[in-house]
């Protein structure tokens, strides 16, 4: 495996020999009660209070089915869909609330927005950086008549999209990719993209699971056909909420038929938005949740949110390059950089490190391959997988003080 | 249309003449602390105080990712999903937690079960008293080439087996069916169609929307292959989760494909339980919910909820019959009647009705089709509706006194 080390400006291979190693000696009690959570990019924790507030309200309050019965309690819970719905309308810049689908994760929204745009014969063109939720609906559809290209991002997980537009074919229907990778951070030009799928008269589908919430996400400003997102990462709601906006006009099939409040006189699913893609009863107390995480972003300003991340970021990966013996993964700049860290220790598995991490220091981390594999090839990390750190709101450069030191430790194996 | 009364015991046509009608002088302050719900069969409410903390203790304690980050908040949530699964295997008599899986809602389930089970060519029999949430999808399938025979009910909801026997063909592969009507709260006999299933080596998908948590439902003793179930009805979880049981060895596609935290390396979904079907962040503060409802169901006796809700249902039906210018639907039986009853007031819309319970007296319930058009069909209130109580564990008999003053003050307009 290349040996990589990161440098801010130059991202030249150099290396940097710990000239002091602290022992890391907290005890046990004084731990339990410190845990430091770097695992936002799987699920953010803590949550804001409103939305653990907003949630056990609603349950205790008002959780009756929405949009059906026409009680009291019922049209309660239908307003606060409409309301969850209007904030997430207003976070992307979407036109109407009914733009907005709630389903269950990103993964349920992924595999609809795939599925339901693409036929047999059609040709797909993603990249190596995504997640299981693209690769894996796509190798499903392969086995039903349908192509795909992946194109091969750099080591730094960086998309060259003159790379993209040669694997453009006669018959290619559809690029998705993600938005930021969930491994390296690497931020994807989603813009460039769509320019390119609008010259093609291709559909394109963005997943925003690592951005929404914390990047400015304009889709009057981008060439997007459905951009899906989830609720409990940085839009700070619950799991159990996940969904997409989808362009007005696009032609998606529904994954799924059933009651939808709506036209129950017919066996037809409704064709209309959002009760097409919305069938049963919805995750009202989450869909709350997520309210309330909105509305947590809007008062302290997205801008804010992404500017603190970002110093998060970039504060441990400069502390990460003075460790010896750290392979770092990702982009160079900043500004192309998600609040995703991966790395490992030369000479350890990612496994071993985090194990360590969680039962010495708990610092809660995530190591092995995070259900993309391609990426880690992309990298050169398959066999060793990657140490995860992701960054949320409430993570503090302090916290990255004990984080580092707690490193430095592992290596010198002071600590184990 | 036919004016229909209903008797216990004879279920004859007859005519009660009501000798006095209480105007319900019920204050308004009074009123709006004294809310009675009978939604129950669209969701639960209110639910156990162990729900709420439940809930509110896996938000605010350990909601990381369950199953795959490995440290110690992200091992926590999974410990809470496998005890929920765990606790599901039991209620059903499941042989393993692995045979249950959790899906968004009950209509997510039945798409998997009923689409993941199917082939172009393939027929399908099911009844005139499914929801949409069966009907929608089998009407989509029927544009992909899949036939579908839906055998016709009584007026009371009631199915003769003989009719669904004569139903299969060369090319039937699937019974499915709801255990219990949403409308009329016919209970359907589920064992016997699971032995036509067995004797003519079809498929048998049940649907246990209104049972689950109320009757007793036992795997090893019905040839079923997936029965699906909801959280937020008798299991007194909350809305957002749902799932099937899986028969070992039964061949059902998944819906879609995605991260399950398993064999991260592979880009093919796994095919082991219950990752093949789960695919993305589940639910975890909705499954916990879930456990703390399963737990409260264990600790009350599935067999007294069930006594209870029965008694509310005999007591409402009696009490409804006394009542002139009603009309009431559904079974004779008290044992073949889940605690849903749907009548309706002659000259009267359901909607009207509903309206005036919840505006004037503050009692939820449910007019309208209730997503099953062709149950109303059979019922002959396709264009009436019906008015819908359905009765919980928290219902009292105060309460049917309290309904039934307001239902007779309604039908003698001196309330409105």
């Amino acid at each position: 495996m290349v040996q990589k080390r990161f440098k801010r400006e130059t991202c030249s291979l150099f290396h940097v020999k710990q000239t002091a190693c602290d022992f890391f000696n907290v005890s046990r009690e004084t731990k339990e009660n410190t845990m430091i959570y770097f695992d936002n990019a799987a699920t953010t924790y803590p949550k804001p209070e409103v939305v653990y507030r907003a949630m056990d309200k609603c349950m205790r309050e008002y959780c009756a089915n929405p949009g059906r019965s026409g009680h009291k309690l019922s049209v309660e819970a239908g307003r606060i869909v409409l309301e969850t719905r209007e904030l997430m309308a207003q976070l992307f810049n979407a036109r109407k609330p009914d733009n907005i689908i709630f389903s269950l994760n990103a993964t349920d929204a992924l595999n609809t927005a795939i599925k339901g745009m693409i036929n047999k014969g059609d040709h797909v063109i993603t990249t190596s950086m995504e997640h299981n939720s693209v690769l894996r609906p796509l190798k499903q559809l392969e086995s039903l008549g349908i192509e795909t290209t992946i194109v091969q991002c750099s080591e730094t997980g960086e998309l060259d999209t003159t790379k993209l537009e040669k694997a453009v074919k006669s018959n290619t229907k559809l690029i998705v990719t993600t938005h930021a990778s969930n491994v390296t951070g690497t931020i994807m030009p989603i813009k460039e993209i769509g320019e390119l799928a609008r010259q093609y008269n291709l559909r394109y589908v963005i997943d925003t699971a690592q951005t929404a919430g914390t990047y400015k996400i304009d889709v009057s400003e981008l060439n997007v056909d459905v951009l899906t997102f989830t609720g409990h990462k940085g839009l700070m709601g619950p799991q159990g909420v996940g969904g997409f906006y989808i362009k007005d006009g696009v032609a998606l099939r529904q994954m799924r038929e059933g009651g939808t409040g709506s036209m129950s006189e017919s066996l037809l699913q409704p064709e209309l938005l959002p009760d097409k893609y919305e069938s049963g009863t919805p995750n009202t107390p989450g869909i709350a949740g997520l309210a309330a995480g909105l509305g947590f972003i809007k008062e302290v300003g997205i801008e804010n949110i992404k500017k603190h991340e970002e110093e998060i970021t970039g504060y441990f990966l400069e502390k990460l390059a003075e460790i010896e013996d750290i392979i770092i993964y990702g982009p160079c700049k900043l500004e192309n950089h998600a609040p995703v860290v991966s790395f490992n220790i030369i000479n350890k598995t990612s496994s071993e490190v985090s194990f360590l991490l969680d039962n010495n220091f708990d610092i809660a981390t995530r190591p092995g391959l995070h259900c993309a594999p391609l990426a880690h090839k992309t990298i050169g990390t398959i066999e060793q997988g990657a140490v995860r750190f992701s960054f949320g709101y409430y993570n503090t450069k302090d916290e990255i003080d004990v984080a580092v030191k707690a490193l430095k430790s592992i290596v010198k194996e002071e600590c184990c």
